[in-house]
């Protein structure tokens, strides 16, 4: 079975908004190991369409298309998809009256085209909507082949393609495997360098047909991500093997491992602190409040999160920190920024960033130069980086490197 | 004349990287009063690029090429074009020497896949690389289309696009007008209130035919856009046009707006700074950093930039910046702020935030209650926001409106 993805949006074709969707389905239909070969993007005009549809259809087994189930005029692929299967557009009251039902909740009057989104092609299953009220996801058998029909907004798009779009296609693709994957996120190697760590493991899993695939996913200042992919007969098998594999490269990879899935640094970070109960100040040069930012970011950082200083210029690093008048960008300067602004903000430990963001060096030190200090409570400590990029690159990355040097701290 | 875009590139399809190449040429077609019906993602695979640009030259007149010209194997771009052109590779031997000079110059040996290059198809014009020793643009001509073939690095794309794609492709729609546009930056207003004070003149330039068209652009936490497109024959016409609206719109909308073209919110206040020798500290509660980060973003910005606080907890508000204890969500914490952060760290003027991100109400103020506070040397004011949105997006706008209230007061 191949998918091809047909988005949909006049929008799209004038850059008004780039087409992030279809990037997603193709990395869903990637994991599920379903071929994509064009991705197509059409403006809101009938009869274009209608030709891309059908061409699409020529070509592939079956075609996603994205956008264009909304309640204005503009919204056509109904009408499109109505057109390229030769059926009429019949309303479905269950979705007639859920839509209905919504703005009596809301007191609000509803414009009669909102019922056109309870229009569905004769034949079509519709595919319950995330939310009661919006537009259904639609699939619509054509002879052998199968289009499915999914909102442009990405929430709404995301649910119904996971929890009904990818099963079906697996469903034809006579795939009864169970696909799952995870995580696992890391600071501090190079991507070559964790290839070669991990070169027995993958020479391990593909030997053995695993059932477990492992992909690297460099992801900038969220680090490098490590992928696992499983396929078995069931859900729990499938998180079995994930879980083994797991344990396996975490006792290759140590502590650079700092998260799993969704868990950002600061997430980590943050879940240390609050489990040992321990207040956290930052003092920040190069970063300028990047550090502060991220952290306060996390709803419920008020626990743990005190607040810091911006120590941009000198003077403030001088009279505000109470650093020892001398080179800024040093390891001493660091260690007792990260001890002065505990004590100035009250904090149990506390994290500093100095260096030479650019463009120009600083007290003839290169760009990219940058010092991290930490203060646990008793003693101050710091690590010396050595940064590569631009003025912006340089600051993002001292952010997270900081975080990791206080996580690595934190466990020990 | 139509045009479409074909972008080539298996990471494409696969999703690890988004195609925000084509959005930006479609909006540079629109921009030149290009249709561009249909925009196409291919893979690294030489009968589909071929059988995509053969269905798209069929559709339109001319095709815009986008990716697939660096020196690997999986780089197919060129020999695609020449089966379709029905035409062979020839070695063009100027582009061949400047990638021998550019390793040359570096002292690195050269692969010999790297001249590959510079091969192009029989007929074809080179544009000049943007940079010596990369893949130059080609221009294909095939029967009465054309096919223009440019790099996937959107910084070489963009230079080739503009400086020799869209001129050609405006000399192929018998168009002797030369298209400019200017954008104006505002904040403090919504959509349909500019739209509202604007009316008056987007009704005199429809009437008129005076050659210059608006448009409004959401930029979120960038503001809102008002985009002048002017067309004339030539760019100093153009520019006169957009001059004299410019005069126009400014005086309907005063001091909303706030900059021009690529002029942020953070270089304005930098500038106004920087022209009257005073320099800044900031406090942020809600914000947490973000006005501070945004500041020091902008190089150059340690002349006029001291530093701040992150006055998160409120204990580090009253111990650090000498805010009377009370209610931190109020205008009097504010201005406290606001002066204390501007004597704590030695900078003549100060903006402060203070204010309820979220997800709880704080004080008994609902969530997006925000003040901000801002000290000028001599009298500390404040502004009382009501923001919508959730925690992240509350942040975000307190930032910009945090920055616009210091605009503000150093224009007077």
């Amino acid at each position: 079975v191949n998918c091809e993805v047909l988005a949909v949006g006049t929008e799209l074709l004038l850059g008004q908004i780039v087409d992030t969707n279809s990037a997603w389905i193709g990395e869903q239909l990637a994991l599920a190991g379903i071929d994509s070969h064009l991705q197509t993007k059409v403006g809101d005009n009938l009869d274009r369409i209608v030709s891309a549809l059908r061409a699409a259809l020529e070509r592939s087994d079956a075609v996603i298309m994205c956008g264009g189930l909304g309640p204005t005029q503009d919204d056509i692929t109904r009408e499109a998809i109505a057109a390229v299967a030769g059926v009429e557009l019949v309303r479905d009251q269950a979705v007639a009256a859920r839509i209905e039902a919504m703005f009596a909740s809301r007191g609000r009057r509803m414009p009669t085209n909102n019922l056109r989104q309870a229009d569905v092609p004769a034949g079509a299953t519709v595919i319950r909507e995330p939310q009661p009220g919006t537009a259904p996801g639609l699939i619509v058998p054509i002879g052998e082949k199968v289009v499915y029909a999914v909102p442009g907004v990405p929430t709404e798009m995301r649910a119904i393609i996971g929890e009904a779009v990818m099963p079906d296609l697996q469903r034809r693709a006579g795939s009864t495997a169970v696909i799952a994957s995870r995580t696992l996120r890391t600071w501090g190697e190079s991507e070559s360098g964790l290839a070669e760590r991990l070169a027995g493991r993958v020479a391990h899993l593909d030997s053995a047909d695993a059932g477990v695939t492992l992909a690297y996913l460099a992801s900038g200042i969220e680090g490098i991500k490590v992928r696992l992919t499983a396929k078995a007969r069931t859900l729990e098998e499938a998180q079995a093997l994930l879980g083994a594999e797991e344990v396996e490269l975490r006792a290759e990879l140590g502590d650079i491992v700092f998260g799993v899935d969704h868990e950002s640094m600061e997430h980590v970070v943050g879940d240390l602190l609050r489990g040992r109960s321990l207040t956290l100040a930052v003092a920040e040069s190069l970063t300028g409040g990047l550090v502060a930012s991220r952290l306060v970011a996390i709803a419920g950082s008020s626990e743990w999160f005190r607040g810091g200083v911006v120590a941009y210029d000198a003077e403030v690093k001088f009279s505000v920190l109470g650093v020892r008048r001398g080179p800024v960008v040093s390891a001493e300067c660091a260690e007792q920024m990260a001890e002065g602004v505990a004590r100035v903000a009250g904090a149990d430990v506390a994290v500093a960033t100095t260096g030479v963001a650019g463009p120009e060096e600083l007290e003839g030190q290169p760009v990219g130069t940058v010092f991290v200090g930490v203060w646990d409570g008793k003693n101050a400590d710091s690590v010396h980086l050595r940064l590569p990029g631009e003025r912006e690159t340089i600051r993002q990355l001292t952010c997270i490197a900081a975080l990791d040097v206080l996580r690595r701290r934190l466990v020990g």
